[in-house]
């Protein structure tokens, strides 16, 4: 079962830019920041309300985000909906016939995660967490 | 202040067939649907936590939506934040300068609404609301 959007993921040029608007103009509270080499990405996360905005800037231009940032100039990237239990949830969608990204859970920002396919979903790339503790 | 996201837009090309995806895949709790003529879309709304999913299919390939669908064959297309007093939000956002789509709160499927301009917001249509009672 979903629970909740864990976080909606946003495509920016420049963290620091999109921090002046979504924390200081939007006015979302900022909650933490990081660089996450193996993903190729600086990521910033706003709280509001049980959810966040995660803002992405690759750090890699052949990355999956840098490609985006090339096509689009940047904008809303995915959608990440809060489990109980990644595995299950991705046994499930395989067993409905969703094509996946990801094969089995891994970890990542959120906790452990895993990607389904945007062509199983008319063009939207959704994700699934599972918040570890303290994360 | 923004209290939380009220929903995620997403634009489909087909209404049923989005569903049969967020409401019979994922599963998210189907709340209602609607025809709004003068904004040019068949809704329907999924609950999950304290936000929605909100699929969008046009009903006329000019409209922001259409064009949209026309460009990118669906997706990720704006989320919305809720707020107690769309007025006041929508009279900060312009005093910082923020470019608007409306310039002032309009009735939308979700209350009493505004959109921003992408421009302003590095690609990301971002919507105000305050629901109004009963809806």
């Amino acid at each position: 079962m979903l629970k909740k959007i864990h976080h909606v993921g946003v495509v920016v040029p420049d963290l620091e830019a999109g921090l002046k608007f979504w924390r200081d103009t939007l006015g979302l509270h900022f909650t933490k920041s990081a660089t996450i080499a193996e993903q190729g990405v600086k990521a910033a996360l706003l709280k509001v309300g049980e959810s966040e905005i995660e803002l992405l800037e690759p750090l890699d231009r052949n990355n999956g985000v840098g490609k985006f940032l090339a096509k689009r100039g940047g904008g809303l990237h995915h959608v990440c909906f809060e489990t109980e239990d990644v595995a299950h949830e991705l046994e499930a969608a395989r067993s409905k016939g969703i094509q996946l990204i990801d094969q089995k859970p891994r970890h990542g920002l959120a906790g452990m995660i895993c990607f389904l396919h945007p062509k199983a979903t008319h063009g939207v790339l959704v994700e699934y967490a599972q918040p570890l503790d303290g994360e």
